[in-house]
């Protein structure tokens, strides 16, 4: 048995705005919050979780509400209640307790992240180089250099979308930059526009601004291949501008992730126009942009599409130079960055000076970093499809064009099984569920394509032992469960 | 005319909790704190405010309202109406437009930040050297390197305060920590007790969390000479804690921001023993705590006065190698730390790794940096005090033992408008409001001793020719206004 336990505060946070759209069943509401949080693994099995009575409390609920949430949970085998010890979270058919990874293979595919640049150690020597130059003042830097702010306009401009320096904020990584964001242009209570599915931090991100968020389903990359046709998703994203009326949308343009999918020019057209009509900022995530393999055309980047003010542009360095180096940024009108280097003080007091030097001496190079990027994605993504293909012959594998990942059908609602059944053989990948707001994609799983080919053949070995065992689980299905309504 | 305007959103972001405490006059509680945003430069002389219609929408509250607070800043000064430009932010005898500082001579004794170490650039070449055994995984890293939370537990130990790996989590700095603390430890609506005055950005980030703040007075340092005798704070501390029943408490025990002050061993263990009863947890922010000059004695760490669990500890480099080495840590159960690291993603994805090893390189050196920084503190702190005894007869100056800072007492209540004549010297520095949150401390001024004297002797000089203006310009003071009740 683990001896993890939650307070009733832990899982009040992580129970995020869970009233949202709950209707008048908040038991309901409540039990299918926690149930995610158990698939998903933020709730990990083993774990106890906090006394009805004091959850009650917490939550500002009657005592009745929550002994039936846990008795429903309960009724699904995701709870198991314990003379002495509670209630403690569960996933049926799954071992009481989380197995350990074995310490033997250990591959963490639940991050779609390259390894680091080859010669990354020789730019840091450069930079360490450019920093006596730096030590003149006190350091605190919320807005960034001059000379990062003026190589990532450079950059911008030469992709065809003049930048000047005051349009740049420095970040410390691209997700710094959506908390920022979120926190600037949504209000509590706020609606805010994701994909679905999308990036989890993301939607996190603007749940802790308090909003409140709207959902709008991505195409699968590769969707006419799914028999599903073509969505329009232009005009989705616009008919829920119209009718949501967010103060802000999340989306990821170019090789979205999980999808893989870009959006085409007329749907940029179309976003822009109905964003600029409602009053709608668009945070467009460009982290992935440039990491093309073969899509065939080349968008702007989105901010060129509409009138100014109307996109704000994220870019990082996460997926082309290394994670471990966290330097990200937005570009938006010179207002705005005004306004969130003035939100920024409560969170953090600035990006680190060393890091930027070592940006800027990267950003002037970054048609050569992805060069051999894209050729490392080709190489992972040939693979990748291959052995899913030769491995898994029932799953739906799309063919995608660039990015970071590729967004399988399992043809079943076993994604958290699989995860879990996964992390037993060394191997850590995020189910599908991870991706959405509602318990969805419980038949999806992202499986990525960037990280180093023997890494990528050793995790579908990992996967397919995973998947001989999730063939005799029971399946937990979001559909087989009451809806939040 | 500045063309500065604000919305009414992002006027809702900066004015916080301001119900808190409001009572019934909610116009009182409104117009009070724009009042203090105006004060504090928070909203710039010469900032258009929103449309009266367009905040009441906001705030959801009645057009009077917003109506009589504007009237009720018109009637002191902080607000001019013009016609076609709306309401705009004025100080009393201060020129319309903010001056913007002579190019000249721009000193910026805002931040209480001493230069960068004249050795860094040796130990960043080190720290890259170090680089390469490090690129094997992701590079995300939301807990710390091995090495780095070793480094930083060893240094606890050393200093008295048995330590291990498990209980240090890394940060982007102590502010990030104070962000992550107040995130995780308090809910919206729980109260936290803050020291009065204290760093703002620490209150700011606690009312992020959606705290509601409830200010104990610091008894300034050297408090005998001021006449005021010695406060008890560690009984003010307890009071407040069985009083409000905070969920936690924000303090510096050493060398206090801005007062310079030092909880004595008694206050220590009467305040945990409080804090410990009431289920407060105590976050004490010791970035500042070995920058000792001649304390003469030595404290434990915080949380070797209490129970376990019961004081949460911050550190941070920030103050001794330099603000623009982004690294901080927290020390706690190792319970609150994986807590910690959960709650983390949605608002960045970790600390870089270049900066983490340097600092890990830099720890098992802190005490050869520490009596290079006390060298200097001393200076800095000899000069000013001999500066301003000579400069400024009228105010008072108290001598303080260690830190970054002394709170100098004015005498009259106008530090908001030295402040804002300073700037026109080429002088940024923060007004004594700037460190309370109730509008007091208009009598007081934080004058930092850490940066090199010859910077220190610039400021005193433009202070003096600040003074000599703000003379002729109407006070604005706190205790002139009515009271929010």
């Amino acid at each position: 048995m683990s001896d993890a336990s939650l307070s009733a505060r832990a899982l009040e946070t992580l129970l995020g705005d869970w009233r949202a759209g709950a209707g008048s069943s908040a038991y309901l509401a409540l039990s299918d919050r926690v149930r995610l949080l158990i698939l998903d693994g933020r709730v990990s099995v083993g774990t106890r979780l906090p006394a009805e009575r004091e959850l009650a409390d917490r939550l500002g609920l009657s005592r009745t509400t929550v002994t039936t949430a846990y008795r429903h949970l309960r009724e699904q085998g995701l709870l198991q209640s314990l003379r002495g010890s509670g209630s403690v979270a569960r996933i049926p058919g799954a071992p009481a307790v989380l197995p350990a990874p074995p310490a033997t293979l250990h591959l963490d595919l639940s991050k779609a992240a390259p390894p680091a640049l080859p010669w990354l150690a020789e730019a840091a020597r450069e930079a360490v180089d450019d920093l006596p130059s730096q030590l003149g003042d006190p350091g605190f830097d919320p807005v960034g250099r001059p000379a990062l702010r003026q190589a990532i306009a450079d950059r911008y401009t030469a992709r065809g979308l003049p930048t000047s320096p005051e349009q740049i904020m420095v970040t410390i990584g691209a997700q710094h930059a959506i908390a920022l964001l979120s926190r600037v242009l949504v209000g509590r209570g706020d609606r805010a526009v994701i994909e679905a599915p999308t990036y989890p931090h993301a939607y996190e991100a603007l749940r802790a601004a308090g909003a409140r968020l709207v959902p709008v389903p991505v195409a699968p990359h590769d969707a006419e291949a799914w028999g599903e046709g073509l969505l329009d998703e232009g005009e989705a994203l616009a008919r829920a501008f119209s009718r949501a009326n967010p103060a802000a949308a999340y989306l990821m343009p170019d090789f979205q992730n999980p999808t893989g999918r870009t959006l085409d020019e007329y749907a940029r057209e179309r976003v822009l126009e109905a964003a600029a009509r409602q009053g709608t900022v668009v945070i467009a995530d460009e982290t992935t942009a440039e990491l093309d393999i073969d899509r065939g055309w080349t968008p702007l980047p989105l901010a060129a599409y509409g009138p100014a003010g109307t996109a704000v542009l994220i870019g990082s360095v996460g997926k082309t130079v290394w994670g471990g180096v966290r330097v990200g940024w937005i570009r938006a009108e010179p207002s705005l960055i005004r306004r969130l280097v003035a939100v920024r003080a409560p969170g953090d007091l600035g990006t680190p000076i060393l890091e930027q030097l070592l940006v800027a001496r990267l950003m002037p190079r970054m048609d050569e970093i992805l060069e051999l990027r894209r050729a490392q994605l080709r190489a992972g993504r040939d693979r990748v499809e291959q052995l899913l293909a030769e491995s898994f012959p029932e799953w739906q594998v799309p063919h995608v064009d660039g990015g970071i990942a590729t967004w399988v059908g399992l043809g079943a609602p076993v994604s958290s099984q699989l995860a879990l059944a996964a992390r037993a053989q060394g191997l850590l990948i995020a189910a599908g569920p991870r991706f959405g707001i509602d318990g969805a994609f419980e038949r999806f799983l992202r499986v990525p394509i960037c990280q180093p080919v023997a890494d990528l053949e050793a995790a579908v070995q990992a996967l397919g032992r995973a998947w001989e065992q999730t063939a005799g689980m029971p399946a937990v299905d979001a559909g087989a469960l009451p809806a939040v309504v």
